[in-house]
C-alpha cells in the first residue's frame, strides 16, 4: 500500500512535471526502483506540497537554480517545462534565466536560454492556465 | 557625467540592497573602482530593471540560486536581505531555500538556512511592504 | 506522534553524527523546524537506513564528496568526525580526501585536509570500535 | 625508460579501468601525449597505489565524487565500470550515487543513476571476483 | 541606434569568436534578442575592450576558468578557438588546460584537452598572426 | 633521497608561493606529510616546470580558475601573491578577476577581488621584478 505521502507526491508529480516526471519514473524502474519512490515521497510529497510559497515561484527558483548549477541539462528541460505547466509565462522563464547571467556567468545563462529554446519548440502551446 | 544606466542602477540597487549595497559600491572604491560602476550599470542598471519578471520573485531566484552555488556566502546574505527589502516575507524565503535541499542537496540547504538566520537577527525588524 | 521514519532516522543520526548532529537539529528549530524533521527522516530514515552498502562506507563517500564539492565546509567536518564514529580509521579518511586531489584538484584536498586536522585535534579520542 | 611511477600506474590503470582506461591514453595521443604519461604517473602510479585504503573503497568514493559535481560524465562512466572491475557489487554502485541526492541533490543522482544503467548495459556480464 | 558600447563590443565579439560568436548572437534573435545585445555590450563592450590586460591573456584565463567549472562545453570550445583567434598557439591553449589538472582535478582538464582536439580538427590552418 | 622532481618541485614551489607555500608544506606535516610531498612533486615538480607557457600566464591562469570556482579562498590567495612574486602586476591581478564576472558571475568576482584586496594591504610592497 502507497503512503499518503506518494499518494499526494504523485500528483504534484504529474502537475508540475507531466509525462516527463512519469518517464523519469519509468526509467528508473528497473536500475533504482526504490529511487523511483523516494524522488516521489522526498521533493514531491514532502517538498513541492509545502505551503508558504506558491507552485509558480517554486518553479521558477528550480530553473534559476538549475540555470546556474549548469550541471543537469536533463532536469532543467523537465523543469523549463515544468514552470509552463504551473502557470509561468514564456517571458517569465527566459527572464528568471537572463537573471541567472549576473550570478553565474554569461555561459550559464546561454545554456539556459538554448534549454528553453529547445523546450518552447518541442512543446510549442502552452498548457492554459 | 553618470550614464541613464548608472542612474537607473543606482536607484535600483538602493532600493534592493539598501546600505549593504552601497557599503559593497564603497569597498571595491580602492581595489576596483570601475567594477563598482560596471556591478551598478549591468546587473541593477541593466537587468534588474527589466520588464517581465516581478522583483520578488528575482529576488528570490538569487536567493534560490546563491543557495544552491554554496560558494557566495556574502552576497547570499545580501539578497536574503535584498528579498526583504524588496516584500518577500521571511517564510517565502526560508521555503524557496528548503526547496533548494532537493536540487543542491541538504547541506545547500542548511548553509542558506543558517545564513537566513544570521540575517534576520541581524535585522529583527523587516520593512514594511 | 513521530513516524518510523522519523525514529529510525534519529537513532541513526545519533550513531553517525553524535552530538554534532543534535546540535544541527537544535539550531534549525527557530529558523525552519519543519527541515529539522525532513533532515531527521529523509536522508538518515530513508537513505542511511538502507541495506547494500556498509556505514563506513557510506561515510568515506559523503567526506569523499563534500571535499570534491568544496562548498560546505560545516558538513564536511560532521562527517568526518561520523567516518570515525562508524568505525572509520584516521588514515582511511585521509586517503579518501588526498583521492579528491585527482578528481576536485589539490585545493579541494588541501582543505579537506585542513578540515580533518581541526576535527581530529577537537576529537583527540576517536570512539573505539 | 619508464619510471617505476610509470610502470606501476599502467599497471593499476589497466586493473581499475580496463580497455576504457586504455582508450583515454589513446586518445591523448596527438592532443598531449605528456598528459598520457602525467595520469599514468600521478593518479594511479601515485595515488591508486597508496596502502591504507582498499581498492574497492577508492573507487566508490571515485564515484560519489563525480556524481556529486556532475561535471564530467565520460569519467563517471569509466569509473561506475572500474567500482566493478575491482568488485563492487552493482548495488554499492547505486547505493553510493543514490547516497549523494543527499549531498548534491536529485539531479545529481539521476544523471549518476542513468549513466549506472547504461554501463551496466554495455557490459552486462561483470567480471568476477 | 546602436550605443557605443555594443558598436565597439560587437568589433571585439568578431574579433576574438568570429564565425562563432555571430553564431550565438543570432541563435539568441528568437528566444532572446535582448540579451544578445547585452551579452556584446557587456562582456565585449565593456569586459574584453579594457586596458590593463592584453587579449591573449584573457583568453587563456577564460579557457582555464571554463576548463575548470567543467559545465560549459560550448562556451569552452568557443574559446579555446578565441584563444587561437587572438594569436595564441595552441601549445599554449594545451598548457594553461593542463594546469587545470592541479586546481580542478584531472577529468576537468581531460575533458578540456578533448574539446582542444575537436576544435583543433575543425579548424585545422589557425590564423596566423 | 629526494627525486629530482622534488628538488625541482620545491624551488618552483619557494619561486611562486614563497613563504605561504612552506606554511602549507609545514602545516601538512602532522596530518599528511606524504601529500606535501606529492604537492611540492606533482603541482609545482611536474606542471608549474613545464616549458610552453610562462609563469605569469600560469599565475594567472589559476587566479582565473580559482576565482571562477570560488570554493577555494585560502589558495586563492596565496596565488593572487604568487602571481605578484612572478611578475603579475596588481592591475592585470585585477583585470584577470573582473574577467570572471563574465564566466562565473558578479559574486565570484567581487569575492576575488576583495581577496585581491586583502593579499595588496598584506604585502603592501609587491617584490620588485
Amino acid at each position: 500500500m502507497n503512503s499518503e505521502r506518494y499518494v499526494r507526491g504523485l500528483a504534484k508529480l504529474k502537475e508540475i512535471d507531466g509525462q516527463a516526471g512519469e518517464n523519469v519514473i519509468n526509467s528508473l524502474s528497473d536500475i533504482a526502483p526504490d529511487f523511483a519512490r523516494l524522488l516521489i515521497e522526498f521533493p514531491f510529497g514532502d517538498i513541492y506540497s509545502r505551503p508558504g510559497l506558491d507552485l509558480k515561484t517554486r518553479e521558477l527558483a528550480v530553473v534559476a537554480a538549475l540555470t546556474a548549477l549548469g550541471n543537469a541539462a536533463p532536469q532543467l528541460k523537465v523543469h523549463i517545462q515544468g514552470a509552463r505547466n504551473v502557470g509561468c509565462s514564456e517571458q517569465e522563464i527566459v527572464e528568471v534565466i537572463i537573471q541567472m547571467a549576473v550570478y553565474a556567468g554569461f555561459p550559464a545563462a546561454l545554456n539556459g536560454l538554448f534549454a528553453a529554446k529547445e523546450v518552447f519548440a518541442q512543446h510549442p502551446t502552452p498548457p492554459s492556465h
